[in-house]
């Protein structure tokens, strides 16, 4: 169980840190910076909901995936890739089950909106601007987990949860634009 | 035209992903990271805007620049200088004039606003504040894209847009501070 | 000293530009990428601060790290490691001191919070969410700084300081949420 009580324990001071396993690596490891960037698309997730108080299903899944983003944290600070944990003590890892429930929540907000012919300009309300800063960011996760995934073998259920997690994000900014009715699409080439 | 209705293709679940052209690439590419933190610095904007509503001007500035950051995407996501692209067939690039309506702004601000003889501490309004967030990622999208630029051919419009947007990101901040009278200088070694 | 008048120099406009020494680099050189990314931990304290105003105290903290943050952009962009410095115009360089100041407000807060079993779900009151985001940045700064750190030689203390930042950020965002008693625990695997 992690435990929180000092805080400061200077053991990083030299730049080296540890990962979920003990191991000691330097802290710009690209292991390192892809759960780190977990852990900033959790905190922007967090500024979100300061906004998502009177959409309590909007909040209630933004609360689920701040869990899940720890889960993927726990995930990616642990090598290896799931398939061969000891069956007795199994790491904790991303599951098939977690990006369903995002596709499901994706499907049924989707249906609400109208389909698009041109791209959006990231903003509109303050939960809708505060989601898209969450997409863009959870995006930059993604390629630092995709990077890791190029060089060691790591869990294929985190990189599609990180992939899912952006697209859901863009849906539920658009809900929270009216259902995207507020929203306002770019035009190519205008201010030329 | 860009269509957007699915929204999620699970496509991208292995790591790669399409440029505008079609071509597949890592995630992680230089390229790819390169329109993705426009698109951050995009959203940021967004952010920003949520405290523009009382000064028009600067709102129209803002939305015009939230527009002109899709056609740097659009240049950025087609290899190309911007040269070479088919007459016929134009590829939608960002142009000198874009840059220099840019300038033009900066000028008129910066008019208004007295010379600076340290660094200021970014915030003070909240639109202040958001600004300077924006100016820092559109200085972080700008590193990315002289990377790109050292490896390919891109077009130097591309650059150089981008280099004057923290810039007009600056006085704007500035202007959104009671025209600078506001701000809060740096002070050297204030707390040794 | 630092004169800004001017903003826009188009000195940039090729992808290079200059360290605080006047040595001429790429703009995507790490150790511009780290004080770059300084700035932007600066800015989003900035936004902090703007739910700062009924806690004079943790007000004044974040004033003193915002002036803090550019005599560490200064260190980093004057190469060196802060030894060589030419005793009669030394370079502006961190110090112990500024990081022990850290310390003591993190040792001072922590006394009134409960010690954790788990990680918290970044967020709760408007500052204690900004927060988080000013935790996770200073980290990727962090990561920055440390990168740097491993290819030339800089002042130790840097690394220090950024290394403390973050921590506190972690307790003073505890702090903001009712002394941590409304922070929420991540439950591992509660989704699966
Ligand atoms: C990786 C890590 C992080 C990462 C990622 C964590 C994540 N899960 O997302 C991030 C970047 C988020 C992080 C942040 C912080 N961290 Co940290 N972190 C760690 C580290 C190295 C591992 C924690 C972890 O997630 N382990 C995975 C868990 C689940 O492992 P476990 O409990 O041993 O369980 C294993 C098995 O039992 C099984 N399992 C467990 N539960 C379940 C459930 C099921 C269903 C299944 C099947 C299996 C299973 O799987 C696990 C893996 O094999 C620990 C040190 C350590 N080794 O514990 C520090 C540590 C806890 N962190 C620390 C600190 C200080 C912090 C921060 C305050 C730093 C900061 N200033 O930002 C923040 C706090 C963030 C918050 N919001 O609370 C300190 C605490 C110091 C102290 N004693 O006070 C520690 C101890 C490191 C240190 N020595 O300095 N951290
Ligand atoms: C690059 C890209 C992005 C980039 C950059 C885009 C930009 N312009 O800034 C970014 C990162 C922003 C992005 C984001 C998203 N995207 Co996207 N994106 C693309 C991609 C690959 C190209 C889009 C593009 O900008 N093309 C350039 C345009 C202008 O090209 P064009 O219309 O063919 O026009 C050409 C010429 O006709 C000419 N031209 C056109 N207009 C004009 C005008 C003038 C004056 C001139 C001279 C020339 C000219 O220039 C163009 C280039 O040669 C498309 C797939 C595709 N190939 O279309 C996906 C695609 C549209 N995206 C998709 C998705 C899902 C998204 C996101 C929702 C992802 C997310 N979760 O964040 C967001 C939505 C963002 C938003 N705010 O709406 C999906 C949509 C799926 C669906 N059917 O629903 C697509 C189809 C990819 C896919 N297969 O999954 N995207
Ligand atoms: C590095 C740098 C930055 C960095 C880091 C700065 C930091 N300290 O954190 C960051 C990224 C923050 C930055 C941002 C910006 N910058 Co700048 N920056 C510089 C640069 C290259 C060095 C500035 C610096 O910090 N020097 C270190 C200082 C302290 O050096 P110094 O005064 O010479 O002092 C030396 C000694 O005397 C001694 N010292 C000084 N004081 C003390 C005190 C004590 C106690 C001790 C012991 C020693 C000591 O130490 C120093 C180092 O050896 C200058 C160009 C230049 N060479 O001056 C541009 C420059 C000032 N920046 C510029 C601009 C435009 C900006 C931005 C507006 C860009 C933008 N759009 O975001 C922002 C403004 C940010 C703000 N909030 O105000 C322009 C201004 C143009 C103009 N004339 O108007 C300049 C001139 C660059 C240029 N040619 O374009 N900048
Ligand atoms: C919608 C478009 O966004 C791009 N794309 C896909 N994944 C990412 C990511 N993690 N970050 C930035 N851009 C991405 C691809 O070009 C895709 O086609
Ligand atoms: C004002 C100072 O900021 C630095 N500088 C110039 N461009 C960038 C960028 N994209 N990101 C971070 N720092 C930059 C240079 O050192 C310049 O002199
Ligand atoms: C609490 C945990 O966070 C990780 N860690 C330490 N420093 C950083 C950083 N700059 N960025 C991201 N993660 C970091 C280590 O794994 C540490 O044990
Ligand atoms: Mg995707
Ligand atoms: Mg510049
Ligand atoms: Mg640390």
């Amino acid at each position: 169980m992690v435990q929180l009580t000092r805080i400061y324990t200077k053991s990083g001071d030299k730049g080296k840190t540890a990962l979920g396993n003990g191991k000691r690596v330097a802290k710009n490891d690209i292991r390192v910076a892809a759960y780190g960037t977990v852990d900033e698309t959790n905190a922007v997730i967090g500024v979100a909901r300061l906004h998502s108080a009177d959409d309590p299903e909007t909040d209630a899944m933004l609360a689920r995936i701040q869990n899940d983003l720890f889960d993927l944290g726990a995930d990616l600070c642990t090598p290896g890739d799931g398939s061969d944990d000891n069956p007795d003590q199994p790491s904790l890892r991303i599951t098939a089950r977690q990006t369903e429930r995002l596709e499901q929540e994706i499907d049924a907000i989707n249906a609400g909106l109208d389909p698009l012919k041109s791209f959006i300009l990231p903003g509109g309300s303050a939960l809708a601007a505060q989601l898209h800063v969450a997409r863009t960011v959870s995006r930059r996760a993604e390629r630092l987990v995709v990077e890791l995934a190029g060089i060691e073998a790591i869990n294929p259920e985190a990189v599609r949860y990180i992939n899912r997690l952006s697209d859901h994000m863009f849906v539920l900014a658009r809900h929270a634009n009216n259902g995207g009715k507020d929203d306002i699409l770019w035009k190519p080439g205008l201010t030329r």
